[in-house]
Parts: structure tokens; C-alpha cells; sequence
């Protein structure tokens, strides 16, 4: 399972499961250095400045369809990075903006993707402040490529690693809609779900203060995300079969392409581990955000993640591996 | 001049010329909010934190070819956005590091372009502290793409607007070597020029204090960057043919290919204007960092950029239009 130097790089390498991990962590052992920055596991990178951290990441996207159902490319490139900002607990203060447009890209497009981009930065209340546009020549690159980079403060760093024994864990809404989505469009499947994308920093500062760790599941679904925490936080997860955060017709379209719905991707969901007694007071907030939020597992002493039948047997789940959904983010 | 939204985008709207400069203030019409941030239309945006200023850039690097004499993609896309940061008299604290690539780009290559990354982001002192990877499918890209943000932190910003009459204007260097690499391995033109990329953050740390603008003539050349400066400054900049920073053979390739050698692009100089009577000092620490540093022109009271010939008459010097040269970062 590792990488040689006489690979190429496959689809899958970018996917968000098992394959992807492996490149990542080639590519930081190469490149990272810490200085003084901390978390640079986590969804950004935190540096101490006064009195308060400043958080600071950075997405690619390269989703195809660039329009789907319920969003574009530039919706959702400003909705990862404000959400892996505040999966830190941080309060987003800017974002940058670079895209790279393929010649030939229609105008009316560009307009259109910079609309809701703007839509999302000012319902989010975070703006854009600085950018880049670069242009490739036709057939050189499939329309267009936005990489959005952000900054943000917080006086409390929320990490994936600080799950804690005994902890609840909730989702703050169903799951996978954005693959459903984009699935959707691309097969010509006749389905009324559109794509989750939404900013999450004003549902999860509402929060901040219970929450021990938090993750969005994007790329690598609930199944990569979730592993992540149990492995960063030294826990067993167990989830409850039963409570399993899909709608019907995202189980459906799992079950009709023989995808595991776990790796199915959110872009405007997260997950959170909170402590039993602040579940409730947690739930009821997030519920006014969305009203499908809730309980669906829990923390435990070990390690791993498994999934609990309701017939009470434990199944472990893994990372995703190949044959992931390519480009749905 | 204006864009219609029944255009398509065109490869000189990634140039760095006229086009590229109304395809942003298009984008940026429709997406910029201010927030508390301030100069967002320099090099980076600023963010006062405590008693200091955030300073956040991002570029895109779409270069051809990806390795070229003296350097490639990865040590541009870290240059690049450590010098934008320096430009603004901050000291570069991390860069995120996004790179979008092909399927089948081979691993050996990745890692050349990664140990490139890391040996300048050490030279700068410069951590790569977050960063994303996506794949595209085979025949989706040309090759690799890579986009870094930075952040920076300063007491004192220094502005592409604060040029004052009666400075003299710095070049750090001979300029435009940059894409003479990059012609000249496109074109199998023999030349011992080399890609001047290089990080410029310790050299403007040593002159900050002294710096009343400063640019670092990259996309669009001296003579995009120096417009710059005259027209946010509100001034007139006369500079001396005969001073001209650039070498021979940069000259002749120009002259060769009938492309206005003053639209070169450097990765590793920059332009500053200094007051007269620090303009001694100045120098005399730049020449330590590069001995070609020199007084190319100087700050006026009026309106826009003109080339003194060796016979007296002022030649003025106009934004880069069309037929640039593209892809050289």
C-alpha cells in the first residue's frame, strides 16, 4: 500500500479514502515544516497571535458538473473553506479566490459562478479579499479549477483529535446529498435531493463552547471523517445502524450503484463529539438550524469504528478504497 | 474595452496585461466585500490583529513548461507568494499549498516538484503548513496546476500607492530573466540566462523601513507594475532608457521575438521607490543581496509612465496588450 517512485498519480490518489491519505502524507513528509505553527493534521493549520489563534486552509475544486442541482463550483468553494474554519472553531475573517478558467469558458458562466459566490460570502458574512486568475489554453484544462484559501481567529482551537471517551456523537443533518446531487445530474437520475452545500460557521458557533471535535464529511463521506476522529482522538467510535444519518432515496441511489452511502459526500453537514450531558442543549440548537440534527453514535474506550446492527452485532468500517466518486468537490 | 457577457475568455485574460486587469476589476465588481480588510487591491489584503496587520495573497501557477532552467512550478508557486507578502513589507509566516493533477503525472516528478517546495520554503525560512491534493482525469489538464495563499504579519504596510514625488524608483536587479528561461527552453534557444526566481523577503525586511512602494515585476513586467504604482500613487514616473534593467540577451531575445522586453516577467526582483536621501543606504544594502541593483527612474508630480530616451524625449509607456507571453506562471 505505498507509494513508488515509478507510479503515476491515479484518479483515485485525489479521491478522499485510503489512497489519498497515502499520497498526502507523502507529499507532507516531504514538504511540512511546523515553525511555529500547530494542528497541521487538522482542516487547517493554527499559529498563536496574542491572545487568539489564527486558523488558516486551503480547498481545490474541480467538481464535475460544474452546475448541479442545488449549487455550482463557486458555491462550494466558498462553503469548504468557511466550513473547514470553523470545523476549528474558528470565526472566519477572509477568504481568497483563485481561479484558473479554461480559453474559451463562457463569460455568462464566470458571472454566474462569481454570483454565487458572492451570494454565499455575504450570507456566510465572510469576504473575499484577494485572488488570482489565470487562464489555460483550450483543451488544456475542463473549464475551470477555483482553489479558495481562508483565515480565521478563535480564542478555543476545536481539533479532530479531541473526541473524548464517552462523548455522543452527533450530525448536524442528513448526509450525502451533495453525491446524490451531482450523481443525479450526471447519470440523468430523476431525483428531488439537491446538494447540502452551505456555510456551517454560524450553526457551529452556536456550539463552539460543547464541542470536543468536529469534521465535515466531505471527500471520503462519514466513513473517512469518522475514522479520522477515532484515530486522531485514540477512541472507538460506534455507530448505530439504525440511526445512520441518509435519506431513503440516498440509500437508493447507493444501493442502485453499488456505492457504500457512507462515502457519499456533504458539503454543508458536519459531525461533532460532545460530551453526554451536553447533548441535549447541543441538539436543540442545532435543530433550529436543521431539524433532521441528531445523536448517532457514540465514543468508546479502543479503537476503530464500527458500525452496530440492529441485530447488535459490530461491523467494522473502513477507508474508503478505489472506485471512490471522482470529482465531487 | 469592456467585457460582454457574451464573450468568452480569451488567453490574454490570464496575461497580466489590459485584458487581465478588466477581467479582475470585473470579478471583483461583482465579488468584493470589504469587511474590515483593508488594501485588496495591492499584492495581498491587510487585517489589523492587535497591534499588527494580517497580510493574506494567493496566486495561481499554470507555468509551461513546468521545469525550465533554473527552476519549476513548485519553486515559482512558493516564490511568488512569499514575494507578494514581502512587497508589503511582511514577514511571510506559512503558505497553504493546493495542487490539482493530471491522472498519470508521474509520482517522480511530483516529487521533484515537492523536495523544489521544500528547499525554498526552508531557504525563506517559510513553513508549508496546509494544502489540499485533487486529480483530474488524463487529457482534463495540462500536467500539474498548483495554487499557494500566504499569510504574513507587519507593524508597517507597505503599499503599491505610497510612491512620493521626488523619490527615486529601485530596481532590485536586472529584470525579465524569467521568461527568457522559459522562451528560450519552449523555443530551444541557446541562452545562459536562467529563471531569476528567488524569495525577496529577507532582502525587503533589510530595506522595509526605507520603502515607500514597492512591486515585484512579475505577470505584465516592469511596465504593468510600474503603471501600477504611478496610478495608485497619483504620480509620474520617468524612467532612463539607458538605466533599463535588463541585460543583453534578454534585449535580443525580446528583440527576436518582437515582444516588448519591458512586459518580461521576473520571480525574484522587485521595483521600490525610496526617498533621494535614503536611496544610498538602500542601494547599498540591496547590492549585497544582488549586485545589479540601481536607480532606474524617479517619482514626478503629474500623470503616468514614460521612458526619457538617451536623447532627452519622453516616450510613454503603456499597459502590455495582447500577445503576451503566456503561461509563465
Amino acid at each position: 500500500m505505498t507509494i513508488n517512485k515509478a507510479d503515476n498519480i491515479e484518479l483515485d490518489h485525489g479521491g478522499g479514502g485510503q489512497k489519498s491519505s497515502e499520497l498526502i502524507s507523502l507529499i507532507r513528509n516531504v514538504i511540512s515544516d511546523k515553525g511555529k505553527w500547530k494542528n497541521q493534521m487538522d482542516d487547517g493549520a493554527t499559529l498563536k497571535i496574542g491572545n487568539q489563534h489564527l486558523v488558516f486552509t486551503t480547498d481545490a475544486y474541480i467538481v464535475d458538473p460544474i452546475f448541479f442541482p442545488g449549487g455550482d463550483i463557486g458555491k462550494i468553494a466558498v462553503c469548504g473553506t468557511i466550513n473547514d474554519l470553523a470545523m476549528m472553531g474558528a470565526v472566519p475573517q477572509g477568504l481568497s479566490l483563485s481561479m484558473v478558467i479554461e480559453e474559451g469558458f463562457p463569460m455568462k458562466d464566470l458571472l454566474k459562478i462569481s454570483e454565487s459566490i458572492q451570494k454565499m460570502s455575504r450570507e456566510a458574512g465572510v469576504p473575499i479579499v484577494t485572488g488570482d486568475t489565470k487562464v489555460l489554453p483550450k483543451g488544456k484544462l475542463d473549464k475551470i479549477e477555483i482553489t479558495t484559501a481562508g483565515v480565521g481567529l478563535t480564542k478555543k482551537i476545536i481539533s479532530n483529535s479531541g473526541a473524548k471517551i464517552g462523548d455522543v456523537v452527533i450530525s448536524s443533518g442528513d448526509l450525502g446529498e451533495h453525491t446524490v446531487a451531482l450523481l443525479s445530474s450526471r447519470f440523468n437520475y430523476k431525483t428531488k435531493v439537491v446538494s447540502d452545500s452551505k456555510t456551517l460557521n454560524k450553526e457551529m458557533q452556536a456550539i463552539a463552547k460543547y464541542v470536543h471535535a468536529a469534521k465535515d464529511p466531505t471527500r471520503g463521506g462519514l466513513s473517512a471523517n469518522i475514522i479520522e476522529i477515532a484515530e486522531k482522538s485514540k477512541a472507538k467510535i460506534v455507530l448505530e445502524e439504525e440511526l445512520l444519518p441518509y435519506k431513503k432515496e440516498t440509500f437508493a441511489i447507493a444501493g442502485l450503484l453499488g456505492i457504500d452511502v457512507l462515502s457519499f459526500a456533504s458539503e454543508g453537514r458536519f459531525i461533532c463529539a460532545v460530551s453526554e450531558k451536553d447533548a441535549k442543549k447541543v441538539l436543540q440548537i442545532l435543530k433550529k438550524f436543521n431539524p433532521e440534527a441528531k445523536i448517532i453514535g457514540h465514543v468508546e474506550k479502543g479503537k476503530g469504528v464500527f458500525l452496530k446492527t440492529v441485530l447488535g452485532s459490530l461491523r467494522p468500517i473502513e477507508m474508503p478504497r478505489g472506485k471512490l466518486v471522482p470529482r465531487i468537490c
